[in-house]
């Protein structure tokens, strides 16, 4: 690999813009946030995929999502969070370094929010279908 | 809650649609794919949100994450992955009851995958921006 990793390089910055930390893994705030208070956990590791983690690194995982809730909610009070990993490039990954970002949702900030990561392929609203297969009581 | 949950019933059912299963957690297709193999992890407990896991129920999303990739890459030979969970009406969610949306997806499924769940606010491409901010090395 001769491109340099922005997740390798960015863990050597003073300006890490971190939330979080753990033995693994560390939380900062996205350099391009998609809405206030969007962060990303990172492996410290240099690993391609949420699917490469150990269960020790998973484990802090957890631990860093839960903190960085904590933090963000006191901060900015988000109303709904989209918690997400791309894999791959036809998944949208443009660094190949495992991290999951965490996107603070706020009401209205989308028009039909329902189905939530669903409306990356597809309309997310899936009641019609649910109606037509007699799943309506679950709407 | 007066309305019956989903994913608490579906547990009861033998349509269950079950790909695998572990002590906390089971994966399953969903009933309304956005992509070929679209799969969901679900906990067995009933809980909101991915926040209310406790750390053997995240361990076991885990081990169901892979198990899962594992089924679908066997089945259906996806080029990547979206992997996500939607939290609170403003963020998409529709069924009150923890579940992980594990994706599938294929190249070409959409005109332009950079950024991935990026794009469930804004244009996933940030490449503008990060020549802008003196970060094209990371491109």
């Amino acid at each position: 690999m001769t491109k340099p990793c922005f997740f390798c390089d960015v863990q050597q910055q003073d300006d890490l813009q971190r939330i979080a930390e753990s033995e693994f893994c560390f939380s900062r705030y996205d350099d391009f946030p998609v809405s206030k208070g969007h962060a990303e956990i990172v492996s410290k590791r240099h690993i391609e995929s949420v699917f490469d983690l150990t269960a020790g690194e998973f484990t802090d995982v957890q631990t860093l999502l839960q903190k960085s809730k904590a933090v963000i909610d006191e901060e900015y009070s988000p109303d709904g969070y989209t918690v997400g990993i791309n894999v791959g490039e036809a998944g949208g990954q443009t660094i190949p370094h495992m991290h999951m970002h965490v996107i603070p949702r706020y009401n209205g900030d989308v028009t039909e929010p329902n189905g939530g990561v669903r409306n990356i392929l597809k309309k997310g609203d899936y009641s019609d279908q649910a109606k037509t297969a007699g799943k309506e009581k679950y709407l």
